[in-house]
């Protein structure tokens, strides 16, 4: 196991803070934060293949991380507002960066995958 | 849903694209596969938490999005290596981007936690 800049990568924390920003849902909803706060309704209509369940579950993996906040406001009913916290914020550029290449290099990955289909 | 340079991320192939990278081994083998091709068995004793069928499997996905290249070489028993691609090399620049977030900002994440913890 290859250790980057002095941590054992399978069993440091950083590994387990990869594998959970890793998930699909936790990217989207960073960036559906992105330019500024929204309500759980908001984001439940923003990501509609999103179990409600699922996405209760990823803003509470998230707050816990400290990468996003949840105010609620004492309105009837009360509503719940979600917001990136500058650790949140912090996240972005490294994440645009990996998206800025997927978008980038997805026709060459569609078409190492169409020769790959077509030799098995 | 955001559009992300003009793709929505619900249905792009790019989304595809990304929920692959983002499985935990496929990115423990990239960073395996940067200083030069590797055989299975040195892959395997690398990363010694992942099962050989889950490490045959991952490489599999990763040749089939061209990220990684195969070789057979006709030895007794034929010996497999695996390399990196140009694409596949491309994609180590933001991987370590992301890396290098986590790891500077993984005290921060532990702190948060600690925080969460004690307000459950």
């Amino acid at each position: 196991m290859r250790d980057f800049e002095g941590f054992d990568l399978a069993n440091c924390p950083v590994r387990h803070v990869l594998d959970h920003l890793a998930a699909k849902w936790t990217t989207l909803i960073l960036l559906e934060l992105e330019p500024g706060p929204q309500r759980f309704n908001a984001l439940a209509r923003a990501l509609p293949d999103i179990s409600r369940r699922m996405l209760t579950q990823s803003l509470r993996d998230l707050e816990r991380d400290g990468l996003i906040a949840r105010a609620v406001f004492p309105t009837k009913p009360p509503s719940v507002e979600y917001s990136l916290t500058p650790l949140g914020h912090s996240l972005l550029g490294p994440l645009n960066g990996l998206i800025r290449w997927a978008t980038e290099r997805a026709p060459e990955i569609a078409a190492a995958r169409a020769v790959f289909a077509a030799q098995a």
